[in-house]
C-alpha cells in the first residue's frame, strides 16, 4: 500500500467521521432488569461473565455509587424518563403507608400527563427516539421449564438495525434500550443456555453482556461511537427474594429488591464514550438514574423544564472532568422518604423488608442477612432517633452508629437540614396508582382480531390497589 | 423464699464475686486456623452458623479493621506472642525475597531465644498459662475421607478444665486456646458433621462456635467472666486456594491466606469482658493481633519490655472508652514490606499472590478475583508509585486511585513520611527460618518409648529453605 492510499484511506475515515458529528450527539440508555450491582465482574462477580461490560469499563468511566430513584422496576423508569422522583412525577400510591408503587396489568394510570418525558424534549433538536424491550404490551414465549426464549436476540436485532438506520440517514437518536432477561422467570437463548458457571440467571447475564458487546462493537464498525454516550445501568437491585437461580447479586450490599437498603437501590453502572470519557475511569459521585435525564438534556443541548423541580443533576462536569458534586441521595419506598445518603453517611428514618403476613409464605427479602432492627418485618420509624450508617466502615449497613457519639450528633445535624430543605420544596405529585381495574387491561391489543386474540373486557369494577409489600 | 434468705444469696454471690476480683483480670485468647472475617454471622456470613460469636460480639466490642501480622500462621503467632513484627522478631527467612515464612517440621529455628514472649511476661505476677491446640508436637489422626475428628472436643474439655482448675485455686491465668479445625484438612466431632450448610468447613466452623459458647458459658457459670477479658481472632485470611469446601470466606475482600491483600490479612475479632467493654459496641480501630501483647501487659499491670521496639498497641482506652488511635498497620510478607494502610487508604508498595509455576499448577491464591496489575503472578515493584486504594469506597481493591488526583498526591505524602519513620526504626531481627535440615524432626517425641514409636533421625544434612510462594 503507497503513503498514497494510507492517506486515502484516512482521509475517508476523517471525513465519515466529521459527518458523524454534524449533528449532537446520540444517546443510548441500556437498562437491566432486576441486574444487581455484583453481577458484573468488574464489580467482583468471581464467574467473570460479563467480558465485554468489563471491557465496557475499561474504556469508560465505573460507578459504584450509582443510584436508582425506586427498589422497584416501574416507577424506577418513571424517574428515569421525567427526571423527577416517582413522589413527584405520580408514579406511586397513597394506599398504603410505605408501599411501592408497580403496574400490573390491572392498574388504572402510569405517567401522569403531566409529565414531560425525555424523549419528547430531545424531540426539539429532531432526536429519533425508540424504545426497546420492558413497558411493552407484547405476548411473548418462555419456556418456563427450560429457561429458553430467543427474546434478547430480537430485542438486539432491533437495537443493532434502528442504529443502523440513524447512521445512514445522519440522524441523532436515543434509544432506550431494556431488555428483560434477568427478571424471573429469567431467560437466555440457545446458544446461551446452561453456558455460565451461575446457572440460568448467569445465562441471561452472559447473553445480555454479549448482545452490549455487539451493540458497541457495531458503534465502532459504523464510525458514530465518538458521538454516543452509552449509559449501563439496572432498574433496581437483584432480586435475591426469587432464590439462587432466578436473582442476582447485590454484592456485599444488604437485602435488595423492594427495599431501600443499599441492595435494593445500589445499582451497577457504566458511561461509555470513547474520547470524550476518560478511559478506565472510576468515579465515586454520588449519582442517580434520574441524572441520565438531566445529563442527556445537557449534552444533547437541550433546555430542561423550567416549571418544575428536576431531581436529576447534570453529570457531564463527572464524565468529562472527573469532578465530583455534593449531592444527597434520598431512597423512597410509595410516597414515604426512607432513608438519605449525604457523603459516606446513609441515615435511615424508617425501616422495612417486607410484612410478616408476606415473609411467613416464604418470602424473604434479605435471606441470610437479616440484621435485627434493621431488616424490619413491620414499619418503623426512626425519625426522632434515625438509624445511621457510614457505609465506607460498614457497606452491609449491620452496625448502626451509636447515638451517644458524637459523630452521630454531627451527622444528624447536617442531614436533618438536609431533609428540611427537601421536604420544604416538595410538592407531591397527584398520586396515579391508587386505583385498580380488571377492565383497563390491555384485553384487544391492536393487531389481535389478524391473530383472532381479541377478548371481551369485563365491566369496570374498580378498586383500591393493595400491594402485598 | 423470705427477704433475709435473698440478702444472703446476693450477699453470697457478691463474696464469690469480689473474691474473683483479687488478682488481675485472666486472659483468654481464642486463636482460630484460616477462619476467614467472613465466616461470622455478625460478619454477614448468609448461612448464620456462629449464634454464640454473633452472642459473643452482642455482649462485647466487634472490629472490623483487626489485621493479622503476617498472611501466615506460624509468623502470625509469634508476632502475637511477642507483640512484635516477624521481620523483628525473626521468623522469617532472606532466603528468597518476600517469601513468607512457615514452620515444616524439618525447619531448624523458630522464635529466637532473645525474644520475651507474653506468658513469661505474665508470670511476673503469677499468671497460669496454658497454650491448647496448634504449636504443639502431636499425632492425632483425622479421617481425611469422612472429616471426623474429635480434637476440637479434647481442646474444649482442656480449656475448660484448666478454667475450672485456676477458678477453685483463685489463680489468675492466661489462656492461649488455638484449635485448628478450620485448617485443611479441616474437621469436625460427629455430632456436627454434615450439621452445616456450607459443607464440612461449616461443620469445623460450627463445632467452634459451639466451643466458645461453652467457655464463655463456664466463665459465667464459675462467676468470673467479669474478671476475664477473652478476645477471638484469626491467624490469618481465609485459604481461598484449598477450595469451597475446605476453605472459608474472607467476605467482601481480595484474595486470602498467604498475600497481604485484605482477605489474606483481615481478620474477624471480638473482645469480650462484661462489665468492663460495653455491650454491642463496633470499634473501627485499626487493630492487630500484636495488640493482644500488649493490651494483656496493660489490663495486668505488666510492664513491657523497654529494650527493643513492640509493634504492639495498648488498646485499653479503645476496649475501655471506645477511643480511636491514630496507627498504621504493616503488611508484610517474609522481610519484604508490601503495603502500608493509613486511615481509610491502603498503599501496595509490591504485590505478588503466587508464582507463575505455582499458580500452573493450579494453586489460586485469589480465585474468581484476580485484579489486572494487582494480583500479580510476578513480585511488582511499585514503590517509585504505589497502587493506592480508598478501602472505604473500594474494599475489595480493585481501583486503584488515578496518579494523577490530588487525592493520591496527599495519601502519598503521608504514607512516606509514615513509612520512612518506621523504616529509620526497623532493625531486622536475625531470621532463624532460613536453614532447613531433615534430622532436626521430632522422631523420638517424650513418650515414644511407651507407645513403642521412636523413630531414628537421619544424618544431619541442612539446606537452604526454599518455600513455593
Amino acid at each position: 500500500m503507497s503513503l498514497k492510499t494510507v492517506i486515502c484511506v484516512l482521509w475517508a475515515v476523517c471525513v465519515g467521521h466529521t459527518e458523524g458529528i454534524q449533528h449532537g450527539p446520540n444517546i443510548i440508555i441500556m437498562l437491566m432488569d432486576d441486574m444487581g450491582w455484583g453481577d458484573l465482574g468488574v464489580f467482583g462477580e468471581p464467574s467473570k461473565e460479563t467480558p465485554n461490560l468489563d471491557v465496557m469499563a475499561a474504556q469508560g468511566m465505573l460507578f459504584p455509587n450509582f443510584y436508582t430513584a425506586n427498589p422497584l422496576c416501574s416507577p424506577s423508569r418513571a424517574a428515569l424518563l421525567t427526571g423527577r422522583l416517582p413522589v413527584r412525577n405520580g408514579f406511586y400510591t397513597t394506599n398504603a403507608h410505605a408501599r411501592n408503587a408497580y403496574t400490573p396489568q390491572e392498574i388504572v394510570g402510569g405517567i401522569s400527563q403531566d409529565e414531560i418525558l425525555l424523549p419528547e424534549l430531545l424531540k426539539k433538536k429532531d432526536y429519533v427516539s425508540k424504545i426497546i424491550g420492558k413497558w411493552y404490551y407484547e405476548e411473548f414465549e418462555i419456556n418456563v421449564k427450560t429457561g429458553e426464549s430467543n427474546l434478547t436476540q430480537i430485542y438486539l436485532k432491533e437495537g443493532l438495525d434502528f442504529i443502523s438506520q440513524q447512521a445512514t440517514a445522519q440522524r441523532p437518536f436515543f434509544l432506550y434500550w431494556a431488555p428483560d432477561a434477568t427478571h424471573s422467570p429469567v431467560y437466555a437463548s440457545e446458544r446461551f443456555l446452561g453456558k455460565s458457571q451461575r446457572g440460568r440467571y448467569g445465562d441471561a447475564v452472559m447473553e445480555l453482556d454479549d448482545s452490549i458487546g455487539q451493540i458497541l462493537a457495531h458503534l465502532v464498525s459504523l464510525g458514530i461511537h465518538n458521538n454516543t454516550l452509552v449509559f449501563f445501568t439496572s432498574d433496581n437491585g437483584a432480586a435475591v427474594m426469587s432464590g439462587a437461580h432466578q436473582s442476582g447479586s447485590n454484592g456485599p450490599f444488604l437485602c435488595g429488591k423492594e427495599t431501600t437498603f443499599e441492595g435494593g437501590m445500589r445499582e451497577p453502572a457504566i458511561a461509555w464514550w470513547p474520547g470524550r470519557i476518560p478511559a478506565g475511569t472510576v468515579s465515586y459521585q454520588l449519582a442517580s438514574v434520574m441524572d441520565l435525564f438531566s445529563t442527556s438534556l445537557s449534552v444533547t443541548g437541550v433546555l430542561p423544564p423550567d416549571d418544575r423541580v428536576i431531581d436529576g443533576l447534570d453529570l457531564s462536569p463527572v464524565l468529562f472532568n472527573n469532578s465530583l458534586l455534593d449531592r444527597p441521595i434520598f431512597y423512597y419506598r410509595g410516597n414515604q422518604m426512607m432513608a438519605v445518603r449525604i457523603g459516606q453517611y446513609k441515615v435511615h428514618y424508617w425501616t422495612w423488608s417486607n410484612s410478616w403476613e408476606e415473609y411467613n409464605t416464604g418470602i424473604n427479602f434479605c435471606p441470610g442477612q437479616e440484621v435485627p432492627g434493621v431488616t424490619t418485618h413491620t414499619q418503623e420509624e426512626h425519625t426522632m432517633q434515625p438509624l445511621i450508617f457510614h457505609l465506607g466502615q460498614d457497606p452491609g449497613e449491620r452496625y448502626p452508629i451509636s447515638v451517644q457519639s458524637e459523630e452521630y450528633r454531627d451527622v444528624h445535624r447536617q442531614v436533618t437540614a438536609v431533609v428540611e430543605q427537601h421536604q420544604k420544596d416538595l410538592i407531591p405529585g397527584m398520586p396515579q396508582l391508587n386505583m385498580c381495574d380488571l377492565a383497563v387491561m390491555n384485553w384487544s391489543p391492536p393487531g389481535c382480531e389478524l391473530l383472532g386474540k381479541c377478548l371481551k373486557a369485563p365491566e369496570s369494577n374498580p378498586w383500591k390497589c393493595v400491594w402485598p409489600h
